[in-house]
């Protein structure tokens, strides 16, 4: 029997789709820089059941197979091998259970963020992680290990996946590996996930949105550590350099009321969300936090009102697109601890100055996690910077991957930076999981 | 050149202790039910490099390894194996950093809890997890994903450990498995804890406890939930059963000021901690919660006054001593959702009077962590006992363990009822690590 043949006999035969069938859309995620590629299959599966005669056939035929959600991915983790068939979620799309009593959300892979939000928004419940896409879906959020802006306060993806299969409803667990915690943010090399239980929260009934616009980024960085120290608990913490808040708000054509002379000499912008149980506790909160920021060197604070408010959160969220927009060539998303992000930030100032290269950034400030658009058209030059701004990280402590993974967008200098006993280590992880090799290869490792 | 010699070469020979020198302490840990073990020799590594080469002899050798801390841990995981060493971090004690801008701290796993709290708390800072005993080690807690009364806020270990000299002071990582959470919980069979990177937290201004008894278990169990989802958001919730409460206040000699007609009928009490940043917040938050409270059932609401606060903080903390103390033959910590506590204890009741034994408990009700005594001395009707409580929290989507771990003492039960696949796993993950089986062989697989 073919590949073809024996993957029809898992699903049926409409739910493989080969040749014209396999749209362009599955052939990419959203990485600058992983070249799309054509697989000899997309396969539907509409259960676990189905999924199992999948992998079975694939294991029979030893094709590799890549898992995908809603293709929002940053690394190409979801782009097929040549030869290889896609695994792509969209049949299975339920929520199958939002437990109240528990805080727990019981979701098949394919369930999109927008979806799971709009069944918790009337139940008062919130799943906190927001990658910045809401059409993202949960599966591929946990294979990512996906974070976003809330992940100061609530933790990012990691932290809320209770179970996957293994695992469950239970807030902690001490019998045996936590395997759920492995599998998370590994990129589809281990495991496909077919359904999350995800830890729900209340939903927080009062927000607030502060803009502090400082005269240098190093000034903006060094007031992250008094603001997480303070207690106050900051639900959002992003910096938003310069070049990136100018073209935020030209693109979305936001007017946040920043006075023309502090626009003009402000190098870097701190967003600070709070939320708060009642509208007292809220204005408390903001006028701590006003105050906190005019100490620590901000030129100005405004409390934005809250249709600007959400327009910046969405401009912010949509930084990505308009670097895309700019002609960005790549983006990354080194973390460092937060303390070390202004020194992160000069020798990032030094990689671009010395190689001709535009680096403008945004990022999760509380968690260091820094996002950069690179501005650098020559792909050996713009290695060069990727590789001298990995090193600056890791050298600072830090990571090559905050959020968007490795994927295979990174696995060239993963491999080349991490400590080979690691990689030795992971490569044997995978050999347990995957003796034929089969499972996304050539991504991360 | 022999085992000893062998050894006395990695760590200097005074600090590698055999026959009388590996005194009792080392034999055992607080596991009522695995029997202690008086290991070959009992090594003192001063280092992560004397370590290297304990663990090089061992493999020399092929003698087994067994890591301990402070040797508090429940369910025998540092209990050594006859013929092999324990490998003590006592040498190994140093608080490394306390790094107050990125809240982390980085200590050597022989650190204890009480020693890393001295030195956060003049720096108004804390680390969250209290498993009950302050004398634990952090290389211990980490080895057991160690929980306690604090997790419902904070989480439990896992939740804290951002390194294991893989990982480090970053927020948030997507670069590649993540070996920290893997390692974490493993109780020694995947490699030896030398050093821990932990997240700190701004120590809470104000805290106030609530005690509020209730005639029935279930009405406790029911009240849970709206506590949890009021988004108060203790830091402490706690059940205690009328029999553990009569228990921990003899032997502790509190008065909590419960009038009598009120102790004669509470059947079980929970226990709430508030904790805020200001006076007025925490008053407002006790009146919320004292009305919640009362909303659910509760016979009567106490705000403790700070002495007998700490003071049943304590005793609470204590229960185990006391269970021990009254001739418990074993304790166990099984997990379930929380809002399933109510089935599980109706499960346990059942248990308890058709094999003849008693199961008093108390536990972390906001995580449905149960810890119950057994008082049943019959070895055959016990394992009976424990088999069928094991059951019906599984049933219920719950672990066997929440906190303490499978160990020696869970580890017969733990593989008779895993899913044999997830065992099989376990036991290929287990290999990649450790081909030659030396690191604890018996516990956990």
């Amino acid at each position: 029997m073919s590949v073809l043949e024996d993957l029809a006999m898992a699903v049926g035969p409409k739910h493989v789709l080969a040749g014209e069938a396999a749209k362009d859309d599955y052939h990419h995620d959203e990485s600058l820089t992983v070249p799309a590629v054509c697989p000899l299959a997309v396969v539907l599966p509409g259960s676990t059941e189905e999924l199992s005669g999948v992998l079975a056939a694939a294991s029979r035929h030893r094709v590799a197979v890549t898992a995908r959600g809603s293709g929002t991915g940053m690394s190409g983790a979801c782009t097929p091998v040549d030869g290889g068939i896609v695994v792509s979620f969209e049949r299975m799309s339920r929520i199958i259970e939002i437990d109240q009593a528990n805080h727990v959300a019981v979701v098949q892979a394919g369930v999109q963020l927008d979806q799971l939000d709009s069944a918790l928004a009337p139940l008062g419940l919130m799943y906190p992680v927001y990658p910045g896409e809401y059409s993202a879906s949960l599966g591929g959020n946990v294979a990512t290990n996906a974070g976003g802006m809330r992940a100061v306060r609530y933790g990012v993806t990691r932290h809320q996946v209770v179970g996957i299969r293994c695992g469950g409803k239970v807030a902690k667990l001490s019998s045996g590996y936590d395997l759920t915690q492995l599998i998370a943010g590994s990129e589809g090399t281990l495991a496909l996930v077919t359904l999350a239980y995800l830890r729900l929260y209340p939903r927080p009934a009062f927000n607030a949105t502060l803009l502090a616009p400082f005269s240098t980024l190093e000034a903006v960085a060094a007031a992250v550590p008094t603001v997480v120290g303070s207690g106050i608990g900051p639900s959002i913490l992003e910096y938003v350099d310069m070049l990136t808040m100018a073209a935020m708000t030209a693109h979305s054509g936001i007017d946040l009321g920043v006075a023309d002379e502090i626009r003009s000499t402000a190098l870097a912008y701190l967003v600070v969300g709070l939320e708060a149980r009642s509208e007292t506790r809220l204005e408390e909160d903001a006028e701590a936090m006003a105050e906190l920021l005019a100490k620590a060197g901000a030129m100005e604070v405004y409390v934005l009102p809250p249709g600007s408010a959400v327009q910046l959160i969405e401009a912010r969220e949509k930084a990505f697109w308009v670097a895309k927009a700019n002609g960005a060539d790549d983006v990354l998303d080194v973390v460092v601890p937060r303390a070390a992000i202004p020194a992160f930030m000069a020798a990032v100032a030094e990689v671009a100055s010395s190689t001709g290269s535009l680096l403008p950034g945004c990022g999760h400030a509380g968690d260091g996690n820094v996002h950069l658009a690179v501005f650098q058209p020559d792909p050996e030059t713009r290695h060069e910077v990727e590789r001298r701004v990995f090193e600056a990280g890791l050298t600072l402590g830090g990571a090559i991957s905050g959020e968007h993974g490795i994927g295979r967008a990174k696995r060239d200098l993963f491999l080349e930076l991490e400590d080979p006993a690691k990689v030795e280590l992971m490569r044997r992880l995978k050999a347990a999981f995957d003796p034929l090799g089969i499972l996304n290869p050539g991504v991360t490792l």
